[in-house]
């Protein structure tokens, strides 16, 4: 095949192989799937369209698309979550997209998950009246694009360590995302750290590790 | 001389000519403001240092220094202040000479002027306790640098425009204040405007044109 | 439902929610405007498509789209306009939509709107003719993509507001309206402010703030 | 005074307040050093100079300098420290300042701290030797310069969380910094995020809220 | 015809003319490729869809397309390959269309070609398995996207000139390749130099340079 | 010695050799020029201080410095100036060591120079008051920072062509005179051209050769 | 109408409105054409695409269409064209549409123009053997993408002025004309400047405006 | 010590450790150097400064300074050359520090050198005139500053492979050399590859890895 399975990498890194389907074409991903799916593999596809997701349903049947998200998950047995929760903040609707691969990236990998969406900086009283919640998590990823301004504010309040992510939301001097990745590095509160713009997945790796740490 | 007096200004555009000492030398910022002092026009000297000020003192008696603000005042009758006042904010201790350049010249121009400093987000229980004291404001200043993020906290919390000036505070990926500009311009609050990377003066002319409007 | 109107935000800042169309299929535009449609909501939706509005028409009888400026936009109720007018400068035919987002906008917030269009300095006799339209405004928006040098051109020769526009109109080295900006950040003449490129919408909102003022 | 103490951060944010000395003249951190010392607050000043640490001396006795990672510290009681430790690695001789920043803020802050330096891929056995010391961290360091691979190898070998410092170690094309940010941003091992050039400092504060999760 | 072919190429630089067929319509290529076919000249197409070969193939019977490549290749004669051997090493499945680019263009200039591919840093183990062949190559090509880590790490393993290739996979801060290519350019190892993004066409054409020294 | 004078530029280009002084010591502009001097060549030397002036007046008797062009200048003969001019038109008064430098430059070469100083956009009636002298050139040069418009504005003018200089004027988003650069390439008006940032010697060059066209 | 065409502009400039169909609908053009068509006016639109030039034509019989430099050109009377010629030089095959739509700009202003294709440096010797038919050009342009290297090339070979266009033809650090564009700027032949990407048509208005001097 | 010396190097990788002292003091350099000296390792040290070669003149009699290259060398039994060579080839003589960095390591690796110098393209006779001389090395280093051409020229001229180096040289839209960068990825002759700015050490380290292949 023209893709090996990386088996060791979930004994190596705690995280185990996931397929990112942006330019993959359908038999491809399909393709990969069935192979997991035979050789009692947990599956997860990132960047997957509905119609991925309509190939790899033939093969694993079972398989959970989330059209926001844009994942694709199968699990063997019952995934057991943890008892301790992330905290997957969004400030927009529009960075929803990002907010919910992160959350199926955490669910993937075992770990109980709490959403706090729509708390963006320009109407503030919303995020203060779900602050108990933040606060209640052991780590907290925050999605934000256009300014990136909200991991600043709940950096500034909680004692978590907090994982921010840029998204690609906006126009003009967004430039993409790297209005808000530039923002987030640059935060006045300590505590912050950043993965790359749209990168749901990632934070939702490191918050994994940091959410399983005994 | 080398830099003939825009006499027609004040009158022309609200705003008479400023003495911008950055790139002159004491020589050059003396003499253009003893010739205005002789002329009966009112001096205002931004971006000067503690040396340029000895020579213009040595020619303006009674003008003024800040050091902080590096502006350097003289009026020849004393100045009238607006009842409404303009609000000038700043995020961090670092911001403070932009925000005082600001505040110079909004009451040069005949602005009456509130400070409100160190609110920055990281900590933004300080904001809240000041936020009456800037609602009551005609016209906001707010200056911020790193991730720029204040003026989208204060554009969702008032209905009074907004001027949002970026500093070069910061390092690394600040890109010299770069970051901070593109977040203000990103803001997702409505009602903000920005000016240059820490042009305090640039914010207090547009402020002191909404001051003055009847 | 998806999201959730802020509907605070008018007492609070002076500018209620706004439908942002980008991002959003026809059935999510059509829901929300079906929804303030319902609870007496005034609606003005942005980059909205003739498609969206086909949407938006069979909920919302008697909503009325400008397509240039690609808005939608219902009132229940007369809308009353203030008798001070904001001007809305534009420099070429390029950049209407642009401009016509602002006047839409500005409307849409109860405020009278003149147009002076097809003035930019290439021709700068087409400005001149036009000055005492614009100098009678309270506030003037200045739209331009290319080189930006519009606004310097009017701040130098206005004494009151005014808020600057940089559009993505032109192609090479005009990195898709950056140029626009930062030409227009750096301008020469006090008075100035900015806000993101295209953004016809934040600059009526701040316009009108300052229109308001009393 | 200019500045005031942020008391309530340590409770709020797990974070003390600290001195950043950049930009602060000898007089100031002196005076904001004292008025700790004498309130019973714990000390940690960044980016100090040995001119500034004489300073400090004066009015703290006992403080101690770091000139490598320029940092001063002082403790009132002795510092106890964490049984697991955060290992702190790094890629050459050149990034030491950076390092050693971060494991003096991350000592401060009550963590014990491994260090694991000259490692860099460009020798890569050496890293292979240090490994054990590195898996038995709780949270990883990794500071790296030019081109930015230290963290990704790594990452691809541990199951821990990795905080990547990108350092402003190089010339030419590495644009201060810049390059190693963004291969860190694009790292294609999973688990990593990434805070702001040159930042020890964030970086051990996030470690330090990862090391004290229960 | 539109294209003079530049017929004393070959023996000028090493290098034949080659068919660069992006932006050239499927008749223009055709043409291209007719005229070299007729005038017993071998062709070596790039960048050329399915649809371009479907064109060749009518008027160049035997041609060779390579699909992931995107290369069309016919010879006259058999081509005969050194004994040297030249090995093209890719980090990550997306990083095969460039890698296959090099190896066509190597083998076309008449080389030997290892192919040592998914050997990114993120699974470092998997690079070291397979280090005798690439240390046996006279000269080495490092494909990689994302960081661009893989060819420090393997110019610091070997004494033979490695020539990197950046690719354009990846998203976000990745910004189209630059990352990589910057990356690259700043490698601590020494002995390594760099082509443009995507650009396997230009490392093989100075690897055949290099391999064919005496 | 270390640099050889190319003597037959003049003849093949329309342009000498000139000495660049920047990066050379007192010592490497004093041995060139003495070696003009001695060979009867004219000597132009760019980008001198008044300490390389010390030492070229030294060898070259009657070599004339302009402190704010940073220009020396030596004729053997008396030299002869062309009936049209050149018009170097110039924004602000931070714009003249640029404007000097093609002034100096362009006479030089041969051409009768006129100055049109302090015409920036801000005050547009001092451009209008000087546009005859501006009209009657053979070719324009204008110099300009900040925002850069003014080759807009004159360049809708005026039948002739027109060369502008963007200068590093300005702070903040200027970029050190790349946000003028851009503007001017992206000029609205037709007829204009662009030279490197602060580059009055370039400028004048080519303005030159246009002057001397039959 | 939507658009007032600027009638006094030829006057004032040398050179007549022209339609830029870019971002304009078939309709606007055919209605702009059939216009100037009826007052009589000579008519040249650029960046038009074969669906346009059907337009166009069906109000304007006799227009004609140069697809490869997409210009539309209609003259009431025979065009009379200069004696002196403008060369038009262009460095590769990608390069000519941009070079086509200086010939037929140059063409339409009355302007002989001799065309030198397919010089660029990669193979220098088909360059000098051109030589002479550059040098006798009154005023040269030059187009080249990728590198952009052809400019400086002639540039110290001839003593005319030279209009450099650098193309966005290339690909990865091309940066989509960017490069070519710097690389134009900082040329070390002396009498270069340059115009935006791919603007050829403002390279030949200026070069007109030169070439018709007296 | 603070540097442990890589000595295993020489043999994995064709090159030994050299000292970079950029950003190490006299006293770092003069040690690490003595340590050499003393264990029978051959030294060479780049970017010193005449006062580090003082400091290390002391320990290591006998050490060679090249003021403009600012390398320091010793060996302790005469330097045995290849007898193919590398040609350095730069384009003006503001360059040559970088040229001479090349050529210090590259005879320091144990390779012939030719150079030939001031050949840029502004007067391309020159650089035809030692043609036969460049064409006859095995592998070819090209060093330029401003628009970066020279490579370009020169690899469409030869069958050898060419290693560019950017250099800093210029001003303005120079970039800091990251102009030259760019240019010399894009270059349109096929057979050259690319180091980091002002990088003459790894061209030279690269070159003698290819001169050495048998
Ligand atoms: N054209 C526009 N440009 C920028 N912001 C806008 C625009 N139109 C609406 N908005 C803002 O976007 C908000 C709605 O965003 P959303 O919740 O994503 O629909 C509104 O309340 C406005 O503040
Ligand atoms: N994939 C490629 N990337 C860069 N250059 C290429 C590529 N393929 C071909 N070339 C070069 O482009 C030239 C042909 O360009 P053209 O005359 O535009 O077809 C060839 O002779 C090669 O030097
Ligand atoms: N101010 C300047 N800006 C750009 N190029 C210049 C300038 N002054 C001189 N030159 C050019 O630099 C060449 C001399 O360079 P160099 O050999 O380094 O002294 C001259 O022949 C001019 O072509
Ligand atoms: N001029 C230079 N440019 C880039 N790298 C260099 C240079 N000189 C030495 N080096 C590299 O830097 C390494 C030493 O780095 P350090 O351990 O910081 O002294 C050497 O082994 C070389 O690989
Ligand atoms: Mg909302
Ligand atoms: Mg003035
Ligand atoms: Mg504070
Ligand atoms: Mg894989
Ligand atoms: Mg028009
Ligand atoms: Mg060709
Ligand atoms: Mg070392
Ligand atoms: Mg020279």
């Amino acid at each position: 095949g023209f893709a090996k399975i990386d088996s060791g990498r979930l004994e190596r890194t705690g995280i185990p192989e996931v397929i990112y389907s942006a330019g993959k074409t359908k038999e491809q991903v399909q393709q990969i799937a069935e192979r997991m799916y035979k050789t009692g593999i947990d599956i997860l596809a990132t960047r997957a369209s509905e119609e991925i997701f309509q190939g790899v349903t033939q093969v694993v049947p079972g398989a959970v698309f989330n059209p926001q998200a844009k994942t694709i998950v199968y699990h063997h047995k019952t995934n057991k979550l943890t008892k301790d929760y992330i905290a997957v903040v969004a400030a927009g609707t529009s960075d929803l997209p990002v907010a919910e691969e992160a959350v199926e990236t955490a669910n993937f990998l075992g770990n109980k998950v709490e959403r706090i969406y729509d708390v963006g900086v320009a109407g503030i009283h919303r995020l203060f009246s779900r602050m108990d919640l933040i606060r209640g998590a052991r780590v907290i990823i925050v999605v934000a694009g256009m300014e990136g301004a909200l991991p600043s504010v709940i950096g500034g309040l909680v004692d978590k360590p907090v994982i921010a992510v840029p998204t690609s939301v906006g126009y003009g001097a967004n430039l993409g995302g790297v209005t808000a990745l530039l923002a987030m590095l640059n935060s006045c509160a300590a505590g912050i750290s950043v993965v790359n713009i749209d990168n749901g997945f990632g934070a939702a790796c490191q918050a994994g590790l940091i959410n399983k740490l005994k």
